[in-house]
């Protein structure tokens, strides 16, 4: 217990130092699916990569990928420890809408406990505390209890379209026991959790397209089709009045929960009315039967962000617009195939689109659902961890969101991953005024400094602990 | 024939510097739907002033509205002769999308017979033939066969908001026989056109709530609805599988016409497969039992000229959008009267709202269709000034567009319309590329001086010509 007395002191110490380096961190705009942002990625990667240095880890390198690179570091003196990986991403999703947030994204900002800014939480915030972690270690005893490799990526926000082929590329360099990544949520600041299932995600566009040029409304309008109708009426068409998405074999793969997983589920997980509190919403929405919590982690979903035809100044043009196009966003659950869905979407729109207009398909990227196993070795680490870090004991949540390297990690390198969230529901991640709780931030950082020493004390390294068998579950 | 002979050897003299000056005028980009052109506008009326001073008008004033001035002129030197109202507007329509034009909208530029530019033929262009009509008598003779008034507006393509009162106060100061106004399409370049029916309007926008801010789409999506959705749902619910306008009571007073008329319309107007042609479409589209001429101008339609919710940029970005808003614009037809469509609109919208979401709606302009009788001796001589313009008897068209002026002449001062087109059904109208065909410019400048030749010759003036009880009639 010495040997982990120091670490804690110091970062207990030097909270202030460590909100202000976030602060820097924030200050990049590393929006990833912008290119005007290319440039600000970058340098958010060099300014990560000498902060890695001067924390003390080794090797440390800058990939460049055709996008966005990625950062990796590693410590590596504890050669009859386990190996930890660490990853997390520093690429941000947009700012917009703009004018809703309350201080500029990119200049963050502390106001109570809370620090304001894109990338707060999601997740510069959640990264840094396993960075400062490694630190209050390397800083104190020299020495961490695990060996340590850390993956840093820039392209989560676009469906980390580069990753696949380096993990492929890398299999035998980042071969490692077990991977941590805090990319998600807990229930508040004194109820923490630990994610076991994460849905996958297709994201497409549809453009429809009518005449060759907008139209004059008056001279045109009742005789033209409306691609922006036709668009609307193709939207429309997914979903059936119940709240089920409509598309013909959609539900085909959809597993069916053990009444003892729903019961599990319903003790454990967030209420409805949480929820919607959370959401900031008065109305729940969606598929009969089910609660809002199952809605949102073990169904599926499909959600329109964004839809762009026609005139979209102040005031009236009457156009009827050559052209319009939908964004659209799937999540998927066991045991749904991103790739099947997408067959059956393009199916479906070419079924239901009228003669009158054109509609062309553009899949974005696609990414399988996740399962960890309550029961995994490291899972019960982390839980520990999470007792000293946060004074109680985790709960095993499900999330509804999608982080593409889970799935990687276990398909490619065969290595399950501890999804140890800091964040809180109201933290606005994708959303104007994303901020990150400091006092979980410096919980976070606790909390990663027992997860380091509980898998470092557990054994030699993973295989002969018995961890085999209780890997990430390909959903 | 003396009195003529020398306004059109001028005219015909003084082509190229016409085109010049009207490039002039095209120049500024006199938008008045968008703020940040309201000086442009201001510019655009100080320009347009000046000119007519050149040519010889008088009393030329720049009337202040709370949004874009009034130009007026008068010459009125011909106390016998009957008196003319010209019409036109010198505001012009956003000129996006940008990229699709082929040179900037504010920089005309000639390619082969055309002048392309925003505004080149809707409505400076047109404006324009009667300006140089004028200069061509008072350069020349030095006098007009009539008596002129010019009323040019900067608020036409956002619906003439401050004409109405602006109509209201003048109307001693406006009284004329007849007014001009040229605003509209031929059918081709040798064949001229007269535009006795138009349609009226009403412009709104729906903004559907949901969630106060936008939500990460993967930890809400499937339990809150989606306001996007929502507003393509309201938008799909507007119409029926056959093209026709859902709303309830939508077509309760739309007027059925005789078997004669809908004989001479199918005689006159253009076939499908010309207005398929001009509309640059392969299928035509909406409500059965009308010919596609009938749709665009005695049946009423609804299009969908603009959409905005969620993700605008590049890539993608998972929300569930907290709002989303959509432009629509009605074009109606004699009897319909648009507040009581207004009505219907919000009635139906409210009905068909979920209780998840709000939907607010806000009515930007609304404009009553306009009829003029065919047989009306102020269109009998745009006839013969389009056969000495043209060379070519013209045909009686009706329009599928608004144009609130139209009517409310009519309504506020009792004074019929004749509406002279000039433009050509591919000039672009609202489109990218709009143009002005310049033999049309030329002919439109010729048939002006005969107009005004032809009215000034008529009688003493209106009452004694027995026009009235053929005056434009209230739809």
């Amino acid at each position: 217990m010495n040997l982990i007395a120091a670490p804690l002191a110091y970062a207990q110490a030097k909270r202030p130092r460590f909100v202000a380096e976030l602060e820097d961190f924030i200050r990049f705009p590393s929006v990833s699916a912008q290119p005007q942002h290319a440039d600000d990625g970058k340098k958010c990667a060099a300014w990560l990569a000498n902060h890695l240095r001067a924390v003390g880890l080794e090797h440390v390198k800058i990939i460049p990928t055709p996008r966005h690179p990625i950062v990796y570091a590693e410590w590596w003196h504890a050669p009859a420890q386990p190996t930890v990986l660490i990853y997390g991403h520093y690429d941000v999703q947009p700012p917009d809408p703009l004018h809703e947030w309350h201080s500029p994204p990119f200049e963050p900002t502390v106001r109570g406990n809370d620090l304001y800014g894109r990338g707060a939480s999601d997740d510069k915030g959640q990264l840094f505390t396993h960075v400062k972690a490694l630190e209050s270690y390397l800083h104190t005893t020299g020495v961490l209890p695990v060996n340590v490799k850390c993956l840093f990526e820039g392209e989560e926000e676009i469906g980390s379209p580069n990753l696949p082929s380096y993990l492929a590329r890398n299999r035998d360099a980042l071969a490692s026991d077990v991977a941590v990544l805090s990319d998600m949520r807990i229930l508040t600041p004194d109820r923490p959790a630990i994610t076991y299932g994460l849905r996958g995600a297709l994201s497409l566009e549809v453009e429809v397209h009518g005449p060759e040029q907008d139209l004059h409304s008056g001279n045109f309008g009742g005789a033209v089709h409306n691609p922006l109708k036709a668009l609307c009426e193709i939207i429309t068409s997914l979903h059936d009045t119940n709240g089920r998405v409509a598309i013909p074999g959609f539900y085909d793969r959809v597993r069916q929960w053990s009444e003892e997983e729903r019961t599990y589920m319903e003790h454990t997980g967030p209420t409805n009315t949480q929820l919607l509190r959370d959401a900031r919403v008065e109305k729940g929405w969606g598929e009969c039967g089910y609660t809002l919590y199952e809605r949102t982690t073990v169904r599926p979903a499909l959600t329109v962000n964004g839809l762009i035809g026609g005139y979209q100044g102040p005031g009236v043009k009457a156009v009827i617009p050559a052209r319009a196009v939908a964004k659209l966003n799937f999540r998927l659950v066991p045991d749904q195939d991103p790739r099947e869905i997408d067959r059956l979407f393009r199916r479906h729109v070419a079924c239901v689109t009228p003669p009158t207009v054109h509609a062309t398909i553009r899949t974005h990227f696609l990414a399988h659902p996740a399962l960890v196993s309550r029961n995994h070795p490291a899972l019960r680490a982390a839980a520990v961890a999470y007792r000293k870090g946060f004074g109680a004991t985790p709960v095993f949540l499900r999330s509804g969101g999608t982080i593409p390297v889970v799935n990687l990690l276990q398909e490619r390198l065969g290595i399950p991953t501890v999804l140890m969230g800091f964040a809180l529901p109201d933290d606005r991640m994708h959303a104007p005024n994303e901020k990150f709780h400091l006092p979980n931030f410096y919980h976070g950082i606790v909390t990663s400094i027992w997860f380091l020493a509980k898998v470092g004390a557990m054994t030699g390294n993973g295989a002969d602990a018995g961890w085999a068998g209780h890997t990430t579950a390909r959903a």
